[in-house]
């Protein structure tokens, strides 16, 4: 039924799965699954739900990933209609959730269900990997799932993330990888005093200066056919007491480097130590990778997911790398290929928060595809 | 009577004069002064108290100046004996203010009536430019009160102001100027975004870091025979929001300059400014100026300190312009001469200020020995 994917999201949306909250989703789910053949396990991890569901054992592995969680609503009188009360206007769906990623969740399932109504024999299993952890901490999702999945030898051959990748027309984007994320949390010290005797102080700021000037003009690398050049921003600084007449005994920043294939955080770490060296700062510096840069330039999914938006939309996707972090980063570490294909993102995490109805319904036909390319016999 | 300056002292600090209150101490000062022949006048500006006391009009005009106000206790627990209860122990007097400068008011007044006493003829005027307002902002205090002597055409020819400006021994250091303080508060303005975004942020932190660099290593001058090289000090520095990956919109600083004879603030503004635009910076800048730089380098009233410290101590004092500014910033632009002497100032502003009960005796005959060679006929 053309319509079946639009209920579904709309049964998704209604229920409130504020992070981390799933709020009854991952049940709904299951269940659709466990009709077509699926063998469902919740894993529940401190204040997370979990889905892992799989259909068939040993043959390569196809896996949808995703999660049910979706941000909190901000001002709900902002909202042109409730955001936990799906509504079409001008051939919209909106609600929190509709775009990242309820959408994709409902045309995974019901691209599983009208894949499998047509092909009784496979080449391949199918597996979902659910979490409702993706917009929080993102500590006992996807990563705690990983790690039982390692933990019993069971590996993804291929992963499809059904985060919202598109940003104009759907299919008009793929994330083949992600880059790296590497936080450095630094205090650079000195020594504090009045600034009317100079020569009894030594200015933190003053020290830190140079060696920030020369870390916001260096060239970590200059990327490559995947990844734009690594990146590195001051995100915070803060030294001072609020008097005019106090020179400040330290001052804290904090930095982030989205990082290339070119370049490993150790790199990254041991670069940046030598600049602050170089500038002899005395300094505390803490650091978290926050994840490490994963890549899928080729093979069997890309060639799928290439496919199937061509054939779908008639114009070929494009495969980046750009944009946030996402759950792929903690299935690429196993081997799996990885790739991310959803809705246009343009209103993701805002009021009024939307998909394109009829989106929804070539989400569908596009998932439908690719399990068609690698999953049937 | 030796104590008279002991028991002085102790009258004004039992008045809990915290700034900008006077609690009563002017009016001490006053009768004391009117009954050796001056006119005084209260001058009282919003919350400022202020007593301009003279005696004789038209000949040259020697002045004291000082402060009945005093700095908050802080925690009063910490004190060995209360703050406003003044007590003596091992040779030294207990109380705020002591030092800072209910001592040197008290030496002020002492002297002048011993010198009187000694002297019906003169050739000069005595005056007292007293004010509630030092510790505070500074805006009702000497100031206004200059405005007001300015506006009558009333001319002080020779300020002695009674700071405590005195380190290891009570003379040793005689402040014949203070360097300029100018304040610069600063923005520098990018674009806020994401850090993951790199092309669409513009990072202010960035962009100021070589600019720091760059006013954090100028020289501005080198000094002079009385004044150290100008110093400039970053205080404060402030950007973000707290979130790890957005680049915040601005960097928001404060900066000071002390500043010698050598520069003006107008020209240091116009440096700021080259080397500001020279890095290309959109910013916005806004100046205070907190107090000119001023100067006696020599003259009758240097002559008379330097010879009455000689002949009390028996030591040459050392004329300095180091430190933080003071109220002689707005009585020398009037083009009197302006000296500090006062006590030593290691405790004062702290708990348990105090001030050597022998160096209230000694500061008074310093005082009457300047009044004797500048006013006696």
């Amino acid at each position: 039924m053309y319509n079946d994917v639009l209920a579904l999201t709309e049964e998704l949306i209604r229920r409130q799965s504020v992070t981390p909250e799933d709020a009854g989703c991952q049940q709904l789910m299951a269940e659709r699954l466990q009709a077509v053949g699926f063998t469902t396990e919740s894993m529940f991890f401190e204040d997370t739900l979990n889905l892992w569901a799989r259909r068939g054992t040993g043959k390569p592995l196809f896996c949808f990933a995703g999660h049910t969680d979706v941000v909190p609503t901000g001002p709900l009188d902002q909202w042109t209609s409730p955001p936990f009360e799906p509504q079409i206007r001008d051939g919209y769906l909106y609600g929190r959730g509709a775009a990242d990623m309820k959408g994709s969740l409902a045309a995974m399932i019901v691209a599983t269900e009208r894949f499998l109504s047509k092909h009784p024999q496979l080449n391949a299993d199918i597996a979902f990997l659910i979490t409702s952890d993706e917009e929080g901490p993102f500590i006992n999702g996807t990563k705690r799932v990983i790690e039982v999945l390692e933990a019993r030898q069971e590996k993804i051959t291929w992963c499809l993330v059904g985060e919202p990748s598109s940003t104009k027309a759907i299919g008009d984007v793929i994330k083949n990888g992600r880059r790296g994320s590497l936080t450095g949390y630094l205090t650079v010290k000195g020594i504090q005093g009045h600034v009317a005797y100079p020569h009894l102080v030594d200015n933190p700021i003053h020290k830190a200066a140079p060696a920030l000037a020369e870390l916001a003009s260096t060239e970590w690398d200059q990327g490559n056919a995947f990844f734009p050049a690594t990146s590195f921003q001051i995100s915070n600084i803060h030294a001072g007491t609020g008097a005019t007449n106090v020179v400040p005994g330290d001052v804290t920043l904090t930095f982030n480097f989205r990082y290339s294939t070119e370049v490993t955080a150790e790199q990254l770490q041991q670069r940046v130590l030598a600049i602050l060296d170089k500038h002899q700062l005395k300094y505390e510096l803490n650091w978290v990778l926050n994840g490490l840069p994963f890549l899928t330039d080729s093979g069997a999914l890309v060639a799928a997911a290439v496919h199937a938006v061509d054939k779908v939309q008639g114009f070929a996707t494009s495969l980046e790398t750009t944009g946030g972090t996402s759950d792929g980063r903690f299935i690429a570490p196993t081997g799996a290929q990885v790739l991310e294909l959803g809705p246009c993102n343009g209103t993701i995490h805002k009021i009024d928060e939307c998909v394109k109805v009829a989106d929804l319904e070539l989400l569908v036909q596009m998932y439908e595809l690719i399990l068609e390319q690698l999953v049937a016999a």
